[in-house]
């Protein structure tokens, strides 16, 4: 009888074509597979993630349901993951779960944080995670624009399109905001559910929005156009960070000033 | 008349095979070289560092000395070279400089950090930057053998050879500790000069030390020995960050409390 195990998962993108196991190419998922096979004995696994990770794309509280079989407790299994798993993946925690767990359809909020350095010269050592942007960028103005975008929208003109996309695009975005400290801005951003690229279409815009290409009011006409060809350009993978996602059986998620050190 | 620039320089190590220019790999002297040519127009360069770091090593206060024709002044060539440098260089000064000044022999001091990661899991977004050591590692005893290190002694237990090498061996450690900072440790070496591979034996054999293979006393007679044979496994090269060169014109290099946050 295969047993169910929620994880939580932390990686750092850089290395791996994102999240979702593909013949050929470096994934987590496929990482992540490989480390469950001794644990299940060869038998077959089944592996489920709450979001599809980019290419490049960091996350901090990935959450994936491994289905095996295993006579490993929770505790062994994480041990024997930690273990295996390369060291660009770490293991946060691992609970056995009842049958009725689904890591993507049962989340009911994300948290994403996205990094922006824009000092004068290269983010030494951090290059990997964060978007250098060397124009000035007015905090102010890219705030005025987020509070526009906070809410029940229709958000078509932020996502890209994908075959797994979900017909509906309406999400509600319940928190927006881009706060500076020193060189750095850290745009956080809370919702029910994002739309593929979402975050870092709407990062984009922001950065447009604070380089002063786009008027901050311009932002609630593109939200309105539902017109991807609106929207502006999308913010590069390497400074998103998933980094928690809430289940009815947790709490909401709330806005975290504290960011992280590194 | 070719006029010369004394810069200081950090880059992120882990992508160039060392300082030293060398043909078809990439080198940071390569890099500046490349960047210094449409300086000079084209004319002839010399370029002289301070220390040879090795491939994977870190520095944030690397000294080097550049000799080309240029019209620009001090400054100009600094934001020229910030420029046309690759994101993992960076320029932290640039200072023309009298006749007289050679990088490496002019030196008087150096300091060097070694960061190593002691945590259950693996060091995400750091692996770069430290040496995980998965051991316990007694941080007192650590410091019980680094103290038997520091004076004027004969190192040539602790250095490799190279064709470079000089034949004096002696060098004055005036200061090798170990701080604990949470599930961080960081070593810090200060001298008057360090041998090839030498603050990587020496962080190697403490750490041999710390993980109980070796005891503290031991490390006296290793020291004695004079035999590389003796000392214990080199430290990998990505925890090892050269952080300032001292000159007569400078103060004293002291000792620093106050780490690095990546």
């Amino acid at each position: 009888m295969p047993r169910r195990f929620r994880l939580v998962i932390s990686y750092d993108g850089t290395d791996f074509h994102g999240w979702q196991d593909n013949a050929g190419v470096r994934t987590v998922a496929g990482e992540l597979l490989t480390a469950l096979d001794p644990i299940s004995r060869g038998t077959e696994i089944d592996l489920q993630g709450a979001s599809r990770t980019d290419t490049g794309v960091h996350a901090l509280g990935q959450v994936a349901l491994a289905t095996l079989e295993t006579t490993l407790d929770s505790a062994a299994v994480a041990s024997a993951l930690e273990a295996r798993t390369p060291a660009d993946i770490s293991i946060v925690s691992c609970q056995e779960v009842t049958d009725d767990f689904h890591p993507r359809f049962d989340a009911v909020a994300k948290r994403y944080l996205y990094r922006i350095w824009r000092g004068e010269s290269a983010p030494l050592f951090k290059s990997r995670t964060c978007w250098w942007v060397r124009e000035s960028l007015d905090v102010e103005a890219m705030n005025r624009a987020a509070r526009l975008l906070v809410g029940k929208h229709c958000f078509a003109a932020f996502r890209n399109r994908s075959k797994d996309e979900p017909e509906d695009t309406v999400r509600t975005v319940t928190n927006l905001e881009v706060r500076a400290r020193g060189d750095w801005l850290w745009i956080q951003a809370i919702g029910d559910g994002f739309l593929y690229r979402m975050v870092r279409n709407l990062v984009g815009t922001l950065v447009d929005v604070g380089r002063g290409a786009l008027e901050p009011e311009r932002v609630g006409e593109i939200l309105e156009s539902s017109d991807r060809r609106e929207g502006g350009r999308g913010a590069p993978p390497q400074g998103l960070f998933l980094m928690e996602i809430a289940y009815p059986d947790s709490g909401d998620l709330e806005v975290v000033d504290d960011f992280p050190r590194f």
